[in-house]
């Protein structure tokens, strides 16, 4: 028996990617879709046409999933969750903060919207990386007297950067960390997202709130989970998030000092061990190997290598030693910002806690 | 009475940017042009014509200067430099290092080339920044019996960092730098330059050698110079210059430490008043300001601002406080990597050393 | 004594490159703006400053002219009409629809807006291909009892093409035309214009009501004025509008038959000849040619060619001829969208109506 | 028992498409090598290794098959062809004009190169187009007394035109045809290809010899094999070719006349149903339909659409009336070019070929 699934805000691009990284799922199956008042009560493939121009508001390469076409939209805020086991919710931060804990009343919200990555008992959980966070969700339930609870993704910016420090801080203990990504259009959205004026022939040196986010989530996700709740890595961290005439993919340029030192081959070694045994945890989307490590100095390009593994393997690069830090390193990473920095990471961690009884 | 300057490797891209920069010039004229075996003893216009295709091969936005058409092309080998007072060279490394000694015996050459940049009696000047190294060409004249001298223009991406930082470095003294370059493609040249194929919706994370360059010359040329020569400036440089899509126009990420500590509001002034007395040295290819500091978040742009003040200025914005770094700053600049960074800051050097009757 | 004009629509992005072309015009001086509800009351500079991020909201290349900075923004509703000689409109259709009307009935409008484009005694007037059609600004003016008028430019994508066609048109007689365009982004606007996710690596091949446009602005623009009024040009028209990666310039493929036979030197000639005696006239914001034709067949290019003379001329190249139809002949052009295709060539319409009398 | 199958210009990225192509194939195994005198007696591996960066010189999307990294690439000259059943040549027109022939005395040829593609006594087979055209083959085998032959692909440009057109030439006759194609990088290859700087924010109106071979490539596959071979199909066939910011897929605007008037649907009806007994005949890489029609005038985009069904299915959209010629039809369709329009549809073709028993 397959576990059902509600996904919210289904018209959105966020939405759309949640639909296709369903699709034929081993283990859920989206059983309602909800909206905003606009789309409520439609099919969702009436809800995806423009009526002027007839157009399809459909913007994944992969095409809309044919069972969801005939599916009636629901109107986000009644949405029926009798029978249903988990929610992705795909809405904006500000109706994110008003609905997701109604629905966490009596079902678990995994949701990629930020409004609750900062709060003390939610946890932000990022594959293979703080898998042992989970147990906090039980405290959130209890406190809260919910049968649900809200877990948001990480920014997807955050997701790749720390994929990519964990092993390096578990092995040699981070002491600082500086990065500079270069961003891909789609971790905007489309209304309006980048416009193209912007960004054709040019670089945008900034992302209102983006660099915030990556330091303050980086902490929490690389932090220990105690009985008073996390307790954040000791590290800083800064970062200058930019974007980048790149359609999918985030490039980061990362920096770091080490407690311990480290050669760049245990660095490198450190990362292809990373998470060895996800294998054995026989998740349906998870990557063969959470951290591709490149030789090739050309390498990673987002192009090239962000969709190795569905867009769930987080791919390393350039690593060298850095002289301008004590015990520096750097390296290059790219991540998938809208599979595994969004939809499809969603479902891992609903896999991961279907698996972990979660759900 | 004009001063009469050769371009040599005139049909390249890089020499063609000098044809420009030197178009209606005030105090030079272009009495000579060289190039390859190829295009010797045909005029500028055949030269630049494929005879394939009808083709113009000519790369500048600006049309070509109409009077150098019908200039002879002499080979740069056999180059007659008779009455010639500035050599302006754009040709390849390999090719400088044979044929500039030759020049620089009888005449001064400013070059575009990296063959010379880290021998110990060159100078590698940058507008404003390092005016007094210019002073060791009476060192090399002397001590290589020449009447000329070689200086090379520093690597594209270094110019606009070391103009941002030395400010910086003269107001509270830099301690270390990391920088990640977003870099315009014009950078590679044409042949083959970047292809296509590599750039578009794609970062690619690598410029062979391009790393090295930064480090070693921004050291050399915020260094002081003494009797024994340049002692480089003591703080570590440590880069990662990736390409973007971007025509023109290098953009980089920049975190640096201090040794006294600074706010955000005096660093931004320090590069405000950065280089005051410039225009009354009445150089005809200077920038009215040498850095343009934005307040506005999304400043500066590659397609915005590489273009300011005709290329010359370096326009840096997102002054900010570093937290990973003790007395951290960290800040985004966007220089043009052709004009500042190639011709036109090669042109501005000229003029600076026929103003100090170097020439 | 200059003549006093207003600028409606003065935030958005159009309205902004009307700022640009009139700056420091020696005719005409920006003595009002006005804008919606929401900028009314503030500064120009306050009304494109965003509060949340501090960023600027201009567009343009060009900075702002100061002078406009601290104007008083006006509600285009109650826009004070008092002295102005004439009202450069840069509104949406529906809003043009409403209210430009209620500024003809005193002051003459110039308008980029579609609103009025296909009404019968409003001509579309194109630089040089039918300043005749000046003369139904009288009938509007008589039978509508107004003492100003509207007449809005032509959509930016047949501009360029009607001045190609104009000379062989006259010469030889067009009996048919079929077009496929390459469009800039820029066109589309910024709200939300086009999205980066939809271009980059990308051909949209489809932009809602343009093809429509083209079609019958040139019949009209290319047509005869009788008594009767306009007869449009008895050739069909067809187009076919995508939109490219290109920021501005508009590329257009086209394919025409002509009544008489022609070669193509002749045709070349022809544009070539075209407006000769447009110098005479003394426009301020005239190009030096109207039409500069290529021999070079890699030539024209949106981005080398859309800037000559200001963005004012029509690049045209590849003039060959078509075996696929009688007396066939196709050939490229690149128009500037923004400059010629809008607020300049708005610009320069107002100064040939000043210069014959209608302002 | 598979055929064995060599792969000549291996190390070129058209090559690599090859080894792509035919990993994994059911019916062909890859059983040699071929390069020029710089990659003979290497390891593949070795062959695309560039020693000066430590970089892969392999450009698909795809990783390069395991199986071949450890094959020895032979010298093109000396291929020794003893036990290959098929070889696809992937190499330039000057080198297949002499090397082709001297394979083909044993054994059957399949050209990515145009050296052959005019001459009489060789068909340019396209998948379910002119498949008749294969008996060609027997008459080139017994005028040659070659025991093998040689087959030239189409060019990219021309192979998605001719599948849009045959349903429409069978059902109602074609009397014209104009194109304008908007065309990808990748089509160009890397030696050099596209050089960045041409083509980012830009739009190239010319194809050296493109536009030529479209026409004439048109008029022989959709021509008729008789007994004094093939007659061109008897309708002008005139085109532009431009090149776009694209990295693969190449975009064409047509307009055609048909004989016998046809209704947009009728139209629609007919590409729908074209080759609809292409799954019958059990080739590997076959698409499920040739022709995918879209009614969504946004479609089809490139970067939307070239990957169907594995870059072999042609998108077609916009099927519209045109009013400026004779019963004319306009539609855009796009084209996987290194797909379809190269590697996989020379494996497609020999897929026919061995089915057909001329393999």
């Amino acid at each position: 028996m397959k576990k059902k699934v509600a996904v919210v805000g289904a018209t959105g691009i966020a939405g759309q990617q949640f639909l296709v990284a369903l699709e034929r799922h081993p283990w859920f199956e989206v059983a309602a879709l909800a909206a905003s008042e606009r789309s409520a009560g439609k099919t969702y493939g009436e809800a995806i046409r423009d009526a002027a121009t007839g157009a399809r508001r459909w913007w994944c390469n992969e095409e809309p999933p044919a069972a969801m076409l005939s599916l009636i939209v629901q109107r986000a805020d009644d949405l029926d969750l009798e029978g249903i086991d988990v929610v992705f919710s795909a809405v904006e931060s500000d109706v994110a903060r008003e609905i997701e804990p109604r629905y966490a009343a009596t079902t678990p919200v995994i949701s990629n919207a930020s409004a609750f990555r900062y709060t003390d008992d939610v946890p932000i959980l990022v594959p293979c990386v703080n898998w042992d966070h989970a147990r906090l969700l039980q405290v959130q339930r209890q406190r809260r007297g919910w049968r649900g609870f809200i877990t948001p993704l990480a920014n997807c910016t955050t997701i790749g950067m720390v994929i990519a420090l964990k092993p390096l801080h578990d092995a040699f203990g981070l002491s600082r960390c500086l990065m500079t990504s270069m961003q891909g259009v789609s971790g905007a959205g489309r209304s309006p997202g980048v416009v193209a004026l912007d960004i054709v022939d040019n670089v945008v040196p900034y992302i209102h709130g983006e660099e915030e986010k990556v330091a303050k989530e980086t902490g929490k996700i690389l932090g220990r989970l105690g009985e008073g709740g996390i307790s954040p890595a000791p590290f800083p961290v800064s970062a200058t998030c930019t974007r980048a005439a790149v359609i999918e993919g985030h490039t980061e340029s990362v920096f770091v000092s080490t407690e311990k030192p480290c050669t760049v081959e245990e660095a490198k070694q450190a990362m292809r061990d990373f998470a060895a045994d996800l294998p054995q945890l026989g998740l349906p989307s998870a990557p063969r190997q959470m951290i591709v490590v490149h030789d090739d100095p050309f390498r990673p390009q987002p192009r090239l290598d962000r969709d190795v593994d569905g867009g769930m393997a987080t791919s390393v690069g350039r690593v060298r030693r850095d002289d301008a830090l004590e015990n520096g390193l750097k390296f290059v990473l790219v991540s998938h910002n809208t599979k595994m920095g969004a939809a499809r990471g969603a479902v891992l961690v609903a896999e991961y806690l279907a698996s972990a009884s979660y759900l």
